[in-house]
C-alpha cells in the first residue's frame, strides 16, 4: 500500500533541501510554508486568495476545532477539506500545545491530560487516543502525535515531558487507522542538544514518515533554537521530511531551511498583518506609522501580491487608522506572499547551489525589527 | 463639449426603466445597487472581490474622508479612484447627511452647517462651495449638492430646508468646476407630496444631469415611501438618471424599481453582513442560528455567488460564532450579489416588458424580516 504521504528530495545543498511533499490532495514543492487557520480559516482571507498567493499547505488547529464547532460537526459537513473550502493539503495539529499555552487548569498524567476550555471552563480530555480520533474526524492529510511541551529551558521537566511524549508517540501510531492520513511524530527536548538527540533517536525508530521540531520559538533564544536545528540536522534521517513547528518569521524561515528545515508554520504573519505590521526582505513596516500618510509606494516594490500590485502605504495607513477590515485582508495576504517569495527563492538557490550566498545576501539587508526607511 | 455622466434608457415598462450610465470610468447598466465603501473601502472586502460579484457603481462617503484622511491627502496620492484601487464609477455624496445624521452639535444657517466631529469633536464647517471643493479633491465621476436632511414628518422644518436645500443647489451648481466629474441635484420635502413636488421642480429646473431623491428610509413607514416615490415617477425628467439614496433592502429595490428608480446605494447589505444577516429573495437568514450548525447547503441554493458555491450554512454559522473576519466577507459577497443579481432580474424584466410580474413573484415568495425555513 502506497503511504499517504510521501516525500521526494530532487536537490540539496548542504543541510538545505528542495523537495516535492505528496499528499492525497496534491502536491506541494519544499522549503514550504503554510499560513495556519486555526478555527479553519486563515484569519482574514478566502480561500481563493490563499490560491492566489501561492498557499499551499495549510495548518488547521485541532483544540480549536475540538472545542468549537467539533470534530464531530466537522465530520458531519464532510470533513475539514470541505467545510472550509480547502481542496489542497492540510495539517492538523495535535491540540497539545494548546492545552499546554492556552487553556486553563490543565493536569498531566501518564495517560494523558486534562484541562478545561479557554472558552467556556468546562473540562475536557485529550489523550494519543483522543488525538488521533479527533484529527481522524477532521481529515487532514497530514495528522500529529501528541506531545508534551514544555519550558524550553526547565531541564527536569523536558526529561519528563520527554518520557511522555514518546510513550504518547507510540500510542498514537499504535492508534492511527485512517490510511488517507500520514502520522508526523514530534521532537521535543527544549534547549537541551542531548535531550534532543535522544528524541530524535526515538521519534526516527518509530517509523513516521515525517519528523516535527516541537518546542522551539517557545522562549528561547534565536541562537539557542539555531544551535538546536544544527544538532538535529546531523541526526534526523535525510529522506523525510522536516517540520519545525510555530517558527515563521522571514529571518527565522531562512535559517531554518539553511539547517535543514523541509517546512513551516507560523500565526505570525497574519497575526503581524492584523496589527498592522508588513513584512518585507528589508524589515518591518508599521503601516500605523504617520510618515507613510501620503506615501505612494506599494509595501515593497519588489512584491508581487495583490496589495502590493493596487495600493500605496498611504492608503493602507488609512485603512489601518480607521479600523477598516481591508487592512488585515492586504497585509494578509502581503505577508503570506513575503514567506511564499522568500521559499520559492530559497527552493531556487537550493536547485542552483547557491543557498548560502542567497542566506548571506539576506542577512546583510534584512533590519530585524526596524522598520525600513521611508 | 460632451457632459461627464450621461444616459441611455433602453427600455422602459410601466415606470420602471432599463438603461445605461455612462460615466468617465466606464458604463454601468440600470437599474443598479451601489456597493457602499464609506471610507474609500467596502468594508470587509476587496476591489478584485467586488469586481468578480459584478459590482459597477462604489459610493463614498464624503463626510468621513473630508475628515480623515483628508480630501487632499487623497488628491495628494492621486485621487480617490486610485487611492482606493478602483477603476470603475465613483460616486461621492455631499457630506450633508452624515452631518445631520453623525456629527455633533451641528449649527445650520443659510450659508451652511457648522459642525463637530464624531471622531476627535473638532469644529468644522461645510458650506455648498466646500462640499464641491472637498468632492473635487476626491474625483468621483459623480458628485452630490449639499443638502439638508430634516427629519421626514416636521412639515414646518421640511419647508424651511427646503428653501436651504434648493438656495445650496444653486450655489452647488455655481461653484462646480470639474468637467469629468458630474453634479447630481437632490429631491428632498419629507413624507409631503406638494413639498416634494415643488423641490421636483426646482431641481429639475436648475439643469442637473441627475435627480437624486433624499430623506427616505429615514424613519417614515413603507407606504410613506412608495406613495413619494409614486408622486415623483411623474414629475420627475424622464431622460434623467434617477437615484434613491440610501435606500437597500431587496424588497426596497423591487419597489423602488417599479416606481422608476434608477440607482440605489444603501450601507444595509453590507451592515447586516457584518452582523451575520443573509439577505435572500426568500428572505433573511441569521447564520448565528444554531438550526444551521450541521446544514450542509450553501446560504441560497439559487445563489452563485462565492459564498454559495463554495460554503456551508454551517461553516458559515461556525466562522460567525468564532468571531472570524471571513464570515464577515463572504456574506457581505452574498449580500452584494443578491442585490446585483435582483437588479439583473429587475433589467431583464423591464426589456421583457414583465416588470409588474417579476415584482408581484418576488413579493408573493418574499418574506420580509423572517429567517428562511431551514
Amino acid at each position: 500500500m502506497t503511504p499517504a504521504v510521501t516525500f521526494d528530495i530532487v536537490a540539496s545543498d548542504g543541510q538545505a533541501r528542495a523537495g516535492w511533499l505528496h499528499t492525497p490532495h496534491g502536491t506541494v514543492a519544499t522549503p514550504l510554508f503554510a499560513p495556519v487557520g486555526t478555527q479553519a480559516t486563515v484569519k482574514a482571507v478566502t480561500p481563493e486568495q490563499l490560491e492566489a498567493l501561492g498557499a499551499g499547505l495549510l495548518l488547521a488547529n485541532t483544540y480549536h476545532l475540538y472545542l468549537r464547532p467539533g470534530d464531530k460537526t466537522i465530520a458531519a459537513l464532510g470533513g475539514l477539506h470541505r467545510f472550509m473550502g480547502w481542496a489542497h493539503p492540510l495539517l492538523t495539529d495535535s491540540g497539545g500545545f494548546q492545552v499546554f499555552s492556552l487553556a486553563e487548569r490543565r493536569q498531566v498524567d501518564a495517560d494523558g491530560v486534562t484541562f478545561r476550555s479557554h472558552l467556556d471552563g468546562s473540562t475536557h480530555r485529550l489523550t494519543p487516543e483522543s488525538a488521533m480520533a479527533i484529527q481522524e474526524n477532521l481529515g487532514a492529510d497530514i495528522v500529529m502525535a501528541l506531545d508534551e511541551c514544555p519550558p524550553p529551558s526547565d531541564r527536569d521537566y523536558n526529561e519528563a515531558a520527554l518520557t511522555r511524549t514518546h510513550a504518547w508517540a507510540e500510542r498514537c501510531l499504535a492508534a492511527h487507522r485512517r490510511h488517507d492520513q500520514a502520522l508526523f511524530g514530534i521532537v521535543q527536548g527544549g534547549i537541551f542538544p542531548d535531550l534532543r538527540r535522544r528524541s530524535a533517536a526515538a521519534i526516527t525508530n518509530m517509523g513516521f514518515p515525517g519528523i516535527a521540531i516541537g518546542g522551539l520559538s517557545v522562549g528561547e533564544t534565536k541562537s539557542e533554537m539555531y544551535t538546536i536545528l544544527d544538532g538535529l540536522a546531523e541526526v534526523l534521517p535525510k529522506d523525510r521530511p522536516r517540520y519545525l513547528m510555530g517558527v515563521g518569521t522571514l529571518e527565522d524561515f531562512v535559517e531554518a531551511v539553511v539547517r535543514g528545515v523541509d517546512l513551516m508554520d507560523c500565526v505570525l504573519p497574519t497575526r503581524m498583518a492584523r496589527n498592522h505590521a508588513a513584512l518585507t526582505p528589508l524589515g518591518r513596516l508599521n503601516l500605523r506609522n504617520a510618515a507613510y500618510a501620503e506615501d505612494p509606494r506599494p509595501i515593497d516594490p519588489a512584491c508581487g501580491c495583490y496589495a502590493c500590485r493596487n495600493f500605496s502605504r498611504g492608503y493602507l495607513r488609512h485603512l489601518a487608522v480607521a479600523g477598516e477590515i481591508l487592512a488585515a485582508t492586504l497585509l494578509t495576504i502581503h505577508n503570506l506572499s513575503a514567506l511564499m517569495a522568500l521559499a520559492a527563492g530559497l527552493r531556487q538557490a537550493i536547485l542552483d547551489v547557491r543557498t548560502q550566498t542567497f542566506a548571506a545576501e539576506f542577512r546583510a539587508s534584512f533590519q530585524k525589527h526596524r522598520p525600513i526607511e521611508v
